[in-house]
């Protein structure tokens, strides 16, 4: 069994990785820690996990963090980079569901999370937490950046497009549309259901933090500097995403078939028949991503549509999707659930 | 492995059952007919299954129900009492997710339910399926009657009170709240988002079809005939049933230890701690129901919250329940969901 | 034209003010405060208010809320009454949306709101304003109490029934549900969209501050202290209360022209034709109540159920009712909006 | 008063008028017809509008359309186009809420549309109700086309942009989102609440109906084909739309400027401050498009956000706005409802 700690844990990726991590045959959660929470049962805080985790929330000074085989960071951005340094040291595996060894570019980092960053090191030798992309690196890495929410339903989308280099590189467009718990569990006026619920706004526009990290990826796939217009929305529902992007097609292709065979053995991604249109519902409390391609009207304007659930694919199934990467295991294991649906 | 059959399953409580089939080891999904759309792959109806479930639907005519282990009946009401005859004389177990089977008064049910009974015979050999209150009964059982959703919730909660004798059975009231995939999947006007979003409404006060189950069950319970106030309500939400349970107390008594005493070892019933609210999310897509008790200001009126989700422990879940009993597997056998928050 | 001040508005209650002031024929809204938010620009934190209401918060320190005809307090409990009487002195009518003046028993405040009353002298001044009980009184008054939410949908229901005295008075049941909006504009994390969405739940079982209310309302009705139990919940909507009201008869009665007699003549009252069942969403953002009547299976248990929208008639609608009837203007100026629907 | 009549009026669109007209101090509702309904009366089925609206649905074979001064259509697509020659002759202005009149190449509407068009010539003569576009037309006309609610957010979006000739006509993306009361008042299984509530997804990705009617207009505007691609979204709301539009710029240009002198003087149209995002329920049930135009880091990509309510100024309030222009009333008679938030 792989001991496993969570650090934070009172948010919504916190109790989604509690939730998984309950059902995964090989983890056994040893400690989960709250510097404001600790010694209060986390069944209290997330009822649905009664009967199903008995651990109370830990002061973080105390709690047996060394003696796990891997630690989660289900933290605000800022936190893992202060702690991870010594973990690692002890020989834990550390996977962080927040952004601090997401960046590369240390001064883009610092901008855009307006800190400096505390092990600027150990940023170089994360891996970035994406499997579709990065599978092998996984497998030998002691550090994982897990992905941002927007990042992993943008990246897979646009993934095929750009290693088959058949788009405009320049002009990329990516119009997303996220449920509310993607902007966390905080007491915030913004995110009240009076307020958030039977609404729909943009936000962000002028630069979101996910659009460096997105940048990043893009580039990266691309071996040169893309040109992104990277746009959030907020939609009155829980859970989900949907990546709407757009591009210009520089070359013919059947892009079907390079969506088909790009993703052909890939568990995680669902790559839907012509014409069809995911759902966000059709992923969700799952760590999915679906995919369609459309070439409207036959012109040379790609639209690719991807939806995953932010909580999962877009964080904590994906880490446990990492830890088993890390761990030997198989990738699949204990992330098979079904879609629940209605 | 127990070889599954399934009629009808084009509705809510038939896509919550494969869901929960999908997940179950022991079971194995043989065939679901759909007189409608047959042909048509299940995953294409219901997308969260891609992947998950092969099976297309087949013509009842034609679908090799006969060589099944057990066969559910997620159909209208009327349709399981005109096949359930041959099948059972065929060795097959029916578990019937609709009413045909949940009224032992025949003129009652013809009554309600604007029907002549098609198999009355049958009527008095059926169990109804409510484990907590009939465990052994089910498991000798080749028919079950699977109660119904508010029937589950209102039941669950009454019944320690109703068993113990320690209310005015003459005034019992419950006040009970339903998501709308209670009202199943069909094309209604009230039930669009449009008409039954962001409102909130009573139905049915003259008279509920789940009004003689209910008072049929907690009779039986109280070896008396009781008078019941059964009230329910659309809440714009997709999952769940919250009942508010109203009694007089006729003696004094200690209500938490009552209750957690009747549901002791229940695997699926969770009495909370005193001054505790249930939420219906701390069920959703879950096998479970929550239940609290309350004496507001110390008076002799007794409140009962009970929820569940409304398509698992009031439907499906219980109904894959019911077939664990009856085929000698643990009771909890693929139903070890955790319900999912937020 | 009325020279309207409004202390607070930065909450639920007070831009709902300002959207009726602003299509007010005879209110001029002369004065806002905010402590916290003074010299912003009131259409800057309500975009709906854009190109309507140009005023910015004003401090409280010194905006001319003397100068005006009347002041609303749309405030947090507590705040009118350590002002009112200053405002009294200068010939300025008061209406307070808060609690602060609505329990004559001083006591009885104290213990429910957990703070020392700052002028017990007034209280027994103030009219509560509930205009289809206390008309008269409040077109003479200089201070009205607005009655709270839950208290203007249950009082309304029952009222009918207790003043014809043919229920019994020891058992009376309120089942009341609310949207968020009744919570505030306030960042709590329990009011998020990702908590309160697709949820239900009953909360303050135990006794909420609305129960001392509408024990006062019907004890007077009835001329004895009534037995009260008052369950309220929420429910995933934004506006609206549904209340689901119980009573056993004690006399044989026409319910229907009982309730019809009751509140023939009354703009703001609509009794349903008999079998039918309001919807909140029928009263969406207009100052109306609308009530059916029941007695199911023709028992001894009367169903009484009542709708309102909580922050029109149950806030800030009923408010400007009262300022009508205070200044002698048609009681529905300005109050002629129709519900939103869909 | 203007004699008002309208033909169909059961759905969404039609209650919305019935609201607004209710509202106006120069309309007077004449006769309202629906085949299926007739006798029931309008406030039957919509309770919002009881004691608003008495009128009962007449037969449209014997309602007195002709005496009307203007008859709305209220209908499905393919209706208005049998009933206006005869209306026009009878000397009664038509104003058409469906999409008979809207296209000018009759072709390219029957294709789109599925039906042969019934009165071509009368194409030719309407007017499309686009008051910012085409106020001095409307103002003459006998027979208006009022726009989609799609193309009314689309097109007052994109307009100053192609107006000043400042960006690539070539690639415009039009990626637009709206509430389910934009898929009607019918009785279809993907519109339930169980089915559209909490869930996101895009659909009629190869080919929208409303695709031919913004190319139109902007082609129209432009004075040359543009290039347009179009993807709608199902939110899960009841109201609203937001179109997200994106364009890339040709021309160094003060896009603030650009918008705020398109619009200046315009009631209906609001364009916010630098750096706003507008949001869907900041126009929610009154009739006005507020927007807002960003050029993210400074790049070549100019984004518009462009919300309306899809009932009011995509719908029924624009189509008063047009009435109020063909009778040579002020624009704004009756459409000075304040948005309702929350």
């Amino acid at each position: 069994m792989i001991k496993v700690g969570i650090v934070g844990g009172t948010g919504y990726t916190g109790v989604e990785l509690l939730r998984l991590l309950a059902q995964h045959p090989q983890a056994q959660l040893t400690t989960i820690t709250s510097r404001k929470e600790a010694g209060m049962p986390v069944a209290d805080m997330f009822p649905n996990l009664r009967g199903r985790v008995s651990l109370k929330f830990e002061d973080p000074a105390t709690a047996p963090l060394h003696q796990c085989d891997v630690v989660f960071f289900a933290t605000p951005n800022g936190i893992a980079m202060t702690q991870t340094r010594e973990l690692l040291a002890a020989g834990v595996k550390v996977i962080d569901l927040a952004a601090d060894f997401r960046i590369t570019d240390i001064p883009t980092w610092e901008k855009w999370y307006g800190m400096t960053h505390a092990c600027p090191e150990l940023v170089a030798e994360a891996v970035y937490g994406l499997p579709e992309l990065n599978r092998e690196k996984i497998k030998g890495a002691r550090l994982i950046a897990n992905p941002g929410c927007y990042p992993t339903a943008v990246q897979l989308g646009f993934m095929p497009l750009i290693e088959a280099g058949v788009v405009d590189l320049k002009y990329l467009i990516a119009d997303a549309k996220s449920g509310v718990s993607g902007a966390g569990r905080k007491a915030e006026v913004h995110a009240l259901l009076a307020e958030a619920g039977d609404n729909f706004k943009a936000y962000g526009v002028a630069g979101h933090r996910h659009l460096p990290e997105i940048s990043q990826g893009l580039s990266r796939a691309a071996g040169q500097v893309v040109g992104l217009t990277f746009v959030p929305h907020l939609t009155p529902m829980i859970r989900g995403i949907h990546a709407t992007l757009y591009a210009r097609l520089t070359k013919d292709v059947d892009l079907q078939a390079l969506f088909e065979n790009r993703y052909r053995g890939e568990t995680f991604v669902d790559v839907l028949a012509p014409g069809m249109h995911p759902e966000t519902r059709s992923v969700r409390a799952a760590n999915i991503c679906r995919i369609a391609v459309h070439r409207p009207q036959g012109g040379d304007t790609v639209v690719v549509l991807s939806v995953i659930d932010n909580l999962v694919k877009g964080a904590s199934g994906q880490a446990l999707q990492n830890m088993n990467l890390l761990f030997g295991l198989p990738e699949a294991m204990g992330l098979d659930q079904v879609p629940v649906l209605p």
